[in-house]
């Protein structure tokens, strides 16, 4: 918020985390919206991350003079992709030419389950010097509660602009909390906790989509977050089930997810939440899942989710 | 910041709280300043709250179409003003009149040294449904890195736009500090720890402002909050002193506090910092001392302070 004046761009990719959007329009910035493409067969078979696709020459047109910054979020929420060298190369070389900010989510950058993670600020001096790189203790430490979270980048002077939107709405974070936090920090890389929390991560994506590869519902396999984005177009669910009346202009998805929530007790997040109105075609057939919880409790929950195959 | 639209007017009085202009001019609002009117002899004696006034005459022509809000802090930082319950009656009903939101910032509300201390949202109903009151643990537990604090109102769409605001910029409160505070006041109220803190606050005052009676140098009397506003006219502080550039262009109170903390170790604020540029004047003579520690401590400070006796 300190980056922006009003009337600047900021181009989002779609399907985005939903905070983007008014942290932008807040200080009178305009979001300019950029899809992932969705894989082809989506609803058909399991897909892969990397077949989410950015068309980059989309990219580069969407950038005008009044582009101030691109967000890129990887591990990617809802998709679970995690962006490869190859394309955060492509996309970083376009923001160095056109001069264009680089703001990097990195918040799941402890859960990736490809064979490496890939940060955009390393790849070369010229995009260190445009990016801004985010991360979360409360992702990497499980406590989203306590609102700790930091901003790294090469180039100061972006810096400063964090620092004083943070000075001018927060002040400060938590200071106990901080404290807590970078002696976390440092106990983890002693303990090796990051790997062993991605070791954790695989066993409990592969309890979880077990279900879905017993009932047949396609899914995109999870490289990174705790997230996973299943495909229910060959679920039945009830048309004239009681469904609230705020539900009914929204995404199929959310008649979907309420009709989880009472019939099974699982919960699920509706996509469409993560894309503008217009767009929301692309993901009504689908849910988000998220595993950060005990095997026992997934378990549960893959019990449960057996009792769909009444709805096929 | 979830009230305001671009181009809407936020009344402020002068001297203020800092972080108010940046609030309100992220989101494209519009400050319009309205001047607490100082003592004619603040340099002369010692003054008292009511003598720092507010024309409501000047406040209500400040009003337009386009006035969304008014911010009034009481108990007053950096004066230590405790807006009295006629002044707040007089601010309130024009505010009624022109419906205009009322922002109270009460976070110094347990600090308080008169016989009472009124709530603006108190006063009538008409006023109560216009007024959003701010507290804070911060403040009333001495835990100013928490970042805990509340609004209040009688007015549920008010409150519902703090609320989006919050959701859309912090996303929650630090959990576990939430949790803390809420058994704090719990427990404060079952000790009676407000009333005790007061009468701490009272010594601590006693102890501090003895100095600048010993050497004459005026003070408007603390009413409220840990601060006392002293004026430093009759200090001769060297003019060819090896100030800092940066604070050359500053008020004379910027070169007061810098002399202060080098050849004492004595520290307090500019209160220019609290005005706009072009009526720093009004400030420049001024120091803001903060009351806020040990006794021990405040008479360590006492001491250093005595040395001033010889720049008189």
């Amino acid at each position: 918020m300190g980056l922006l004046n009003s009337g600047d761009e900021v181009i989002v990719f779609e399907p985005f985390f939903d905070q983007y959007i008014p942290n932008i329009e807040l200080c009178g910035g305009k979001v300019v919206y950029v899809p992932i493409n969705p894989p082809k067969e989506l609803d058909q078979r399991n897909t892969k991350g990397e077949e989410w696709t950015i068309d980059f020459e989309q990219f580069e047109n969407a950038i005008t003079s009044k582009t101030k910054a691109v967000i890129i979020n990887t591990p990617h929420n809802p998709i679970g992709k995690v962006f490869t060298r190859e394309e955060l190369t492509t996309l970083g070389n376009i923001c160095v030419k056109h001069n264009v900010v680089i703001i990097s989510d990195e918040v799941y950058e402890h859960l990736f389950f490809t064979d490496s993670f890939t940060r955009i600020a390393t790849l070369s001096p010229e995009i260190g010097q445009l990016t801004l790189t985010v991360g979360s203790a409360g992702k990497s430490f499980a406590a989203t509660g306590w609102r700790i979270g930091w901003v790294l980048s090469l180039n100061a002077e972006l810096l400063s602009y964090a620092a004083k939107a943070h000075t001018r709405i927060c002040f400060a974070s938590p200071s106990p909390l901080q404290e807590a936090c970078a002696n976390s920090i440092n106990d983890a890389l002693k303990i090796d906790y990051f790997e062993k929390m991605r070791q954790e991560y695989v066993t409990k994506f592969k309890i979880f989509t077990s279900i879905f590869d017993k009932l047949g519902l396609p899914y995109t396999a999870p490289e990174g977050t705790y997230f996973v984005l299943v495909d229910f177009s060959k679920v039945k669910i009830p048309e004239d089930y009681p469904y609230p009346k705020e539900i009914l202009d929204k995404g199929k998805d959310f008649r979907i997810s309420h009709w989880l929530i009472n019939e099974l007790g699982v919960v699920a997040i509706p996509p469409t939440e993560f894309y503008i109105k217009e767009h929301e075609k692309a993901a009504e057939n689908l849910l988000r899942f998220a595993v950060c919880k005990d095997d026992a409790y997934l378990e549960k929950a893959v019990e449960r989710l057996g009792l769909l195959k009444d709805y096929l």
